[in-house]
């Protein structure tokens, strides 16, 4: 009992539910390397990383969210379900990694995913962490054998652009199509977008403290509002 | 018709509904500063930033979002649907500021906000903003007078700290109560959480960007997975 309490303790989580196949593959990756409770809802649902921190009776050493089913990357993070399960965790400084699989189908690959994660966890379980360590892991979806390593990043500045096409119709009558296309304004190599593009593993080190503090010294020094 | 186009457009939003006396406040606040054209939802809902891009014939100057009910402050600008709307138009490179009023009440006192927000708006529109300028702005929940100015801030690591009271009741059977107290970890008097609580108008300059920016230079020196 002493020893079994000794061993490191995984908690792992997504916000797709308990039958989605990424979260099986997320189990099968780490197993092995520590005690592995899993908390996820029966169903898909998003913004429930506050409901687990009370059902373990220790804090968990590390926890993961994931495998999702489709990119988080660039500005993508904002809006993630299975980055805002991790990033509750790194709130209760539980270092915490989410992965996703540029994959949005169910029958989804995993292979290669579940090789690089295990190598990914393995480093951050043997790693001197900061207390509120978040990793946010987007793995191409290719092959394992294409895939060129693991690269750290920074969060790309892409979005998708929306527009409205105006076409007319047989009658001569107007209508609009909702077109897009994903457009990342971020040329360099130190981004999420270009390192996946280029068949990378993408982790961008993410924290939650959003303050703008280069904006924070300029208004010090320049506003005076009374 | 040249002339009115050269007067800024001020597109005013929120996440409570067209009926909250907040976005009415606003309003009100920032009259003959501008053109201003209100897009909000007919009742309280979130995540509609993206909603209002496309409505207007032109990119506004400024986006305002609020007056929101209630505090977000510190962690709770991530959960934060007034804030949410206005880093969606922050993404979209229109300059943006999100207010909250520390008063949940549908009959709150809106009158210290009124005079604060028309100076913080004068001020931004005058000044030569960076392309992602947002801006999270929090108001004491007290009379005018009361107020001692607007203090630029950083984001505290403040939260609520929840807990389960185990109690007894009188048949002899255990229940729990769930308990909680919101702490502020941050000790200096930097962050938004000490002004509010010192009766200042806290401004809290932020980004979108997650990135932490020292923990990946640490990884890129020390994480070679392969």
């Amino acid at each position: 009992m002493a020893k079994a309490s000794k061993r490191p303790t995984i908690l792992i989580t997504n916000d797709d539910g308990i039958t989605a196949p990424g979260i099986r593959s997320l189990v099968e990756a780490v197993k092995g390397l520590g005690d592995i409770t899993v908390v996820a809802p029966d169903r898909a649902q998003s913004g429930m990383g506050h409901a687990v921190d009370k059902i373990l009776h220790r804090k968990p050493d590390i926890c993961l969210s994931g495998i999702n089913h489709g990119a988080n990357h660039s500005i993508n993070v904002i809006y993630s379900g299975t980055m805002s399960a991790a990033m509750e965790a790194a709130i209760e400084s539980i270092p915490s990694i989410g992965f996703s699989l540029l994959d949005y189908r169910f029958e989804a690959d995993f292979a290669a995913s579940r090789h690089y994660i295990r190598k990914i966890v393995e480093k951050a379980m043997s790693y001197k962490k900061e207390k509120h360590f978040l990793l946010n892991v987007n793995i191409p979806a290719v092959p394992q054998k294409e895939i060129k390593g693991v690269k750290v990043c920074k969060q790309a500045y892409a979005k998708y652009e929306e527009d409205f096409d105006e076409r007319v119709d047989p009658q001569g009558k107007k209508y609009y199509w909702l077109t897009g296309e994903f457009v990342n304004f971020d040329k360099g190599k130190d981004t999420d977008v270009w390192a996946l593009q280029h068949n990378y593993i993408s982790v961008v080190p993410i924290q939650f403290d959003l303050t703008n503090y280069s904006l924070k010294k300029e208004l010090e020094k320049n506003w005076k509002i009374k």
